[in-house]
């Protein structure tokens, strides 16, 4: 299963660490958008539990990529890869974030992704969306999600 | 100056037609993903008010525009082509919609463009983002913040 | 009707520039992707004859367009706005052009779009390919072929 | 290091699986298309030898890719995601193919990665493509080419 996380914010790093770890504990590849701050983050606590990982970037040179992405894809496509981020996911958990993260949420609900949202994290209400108060219970969530749908 | 107008939902359609009516008597081109309901009615205001009016479609088929599209553009890139519609717009106007207009929004503010949602519409708040009762209303604030931007 | 014309190469502007007033006499709206070289001639021809022309960016920023371009759309998806350009004509007039404009030119096809070449230019064989020694004779192909494919 | 491979064409399967399987053994992930005929090939050559490989769809559903893809990278842009795919690659290897192939010659070069052409294939001639007659001489100079420019 491939759960697509999203977010931005160095201050929600520790959480999307957790994040990271905790589905990589479950056998999840994490996608990411394959920069900084909570992408960073996510991808880091996947690959040292021994996950795997694949980053989407928007630039178009592979040496963007955080280091803890395993498999690169680079897009050249700037903020539209956003799209293809949530696309990869079965699901979609948000882990603090600003106006991309929108984006993203948008569009992982207009093609059907289930999203968890971290708490705290953008308020958006509509089916598909679950909200989380903690790591644990963001990736619990969103695997089920992902399963339902599946 | 060119103003999109995003959105869905046929209920919307009547308020979103007169968005483009007034913005075709402000001398702004209407920019709008090209399909039916409030992009049509976006459209269809402005033309008929001797307005301008740029379709920019998902598909990759001309013959997907609506009658009231102008100038039509044809990106083959789905859901992505979100990104084009409001970065080609100075300001921008949601009239009504759903998950692709919150990922509209979500991108229109990651580009700096201003947004201005017409009531009832998606409860986002942060900078950038102001909210009009009327499509009148919504003009002259779409108008003022592009201005302030530009 | 709306013809796309591609290519670079300063040497390739002056052909360029012919190619778009013949356009606008024709009275087709000029397609291109809005920046400099060929792209900005072409334009430029279009626009002193009187001419439409839309410019689709690669960028995030309206600013970029040159200065004959009325309509412009901004894409922010970088090289992959080239398949929009071409998507969005009718058919596709190459003058000169490099790397970028053989995408386009593979990509025209792939859509069903007609290209012709104007000499010199890449040498790319194929169904739906002409090539052409003068702008007129370029334009009156392009014409024709959007005629016989419309 | 990431190979792409691409091409198209149920006549040059065969080849495809040759160059999937040797690009496996020299510890290269495969990066396809993830649909069928030549992408199918490379990428069930590459899995059968035990190594990795990446699907990057033009769709939005994960459920379009060939068997034998195990990361799925699912954008959502259509013929745009042409550009991810070579761009994902330190080279590119092309397999027969056809009018999508061509564009993703030029974008490769356009990024600069080094282009390999597996005869017969397209005739394009420029600083960066090199010409194979065999699957084994493929990947020596598509790897040789990657470390040059690496």
């Amino acid at each position: 299963m491939q759960i697509a996380v999203i977010g931005s914010g160095s201050e929600h790093e520790a959480r999307a660490e957790e994040v990271g770890r905790l589905l990589a504990e479950r056998s999840c590849t994490v996608v990411t958008g394959g920069l900084g701050e909570v992408m960073a983050a996510a991808a880091r606590g996947a690959k040292e539990a021994g996950g795997t990982t694949i980053g989407i970037l928007p630039g178009e040179r592979r040496a963007d990529a955080n280091q803890w992405i395993e498999h690169v894809v680079v897009t050249g496509i700037g903020h539209a890869r956003n799209l293809a981020v949530v696309a990869s996911g079965d699901a979609v958990i948000a882990v603090g974030g600003s106006w991309g993260t929108l984006a993203e949420i948008g569009f992982a609900r207009r093609l059907g992704r289930p999203v968890v949202v971290l708490d705290p994290g953008w308020q958006v209400e509509g089916e598909g969306i679950e909200r989380a108060a903690t790591p644990v219970e963001a990736v619990e969530l969103a695997l089920s999600a992902a399963e339902a749908v599946g």
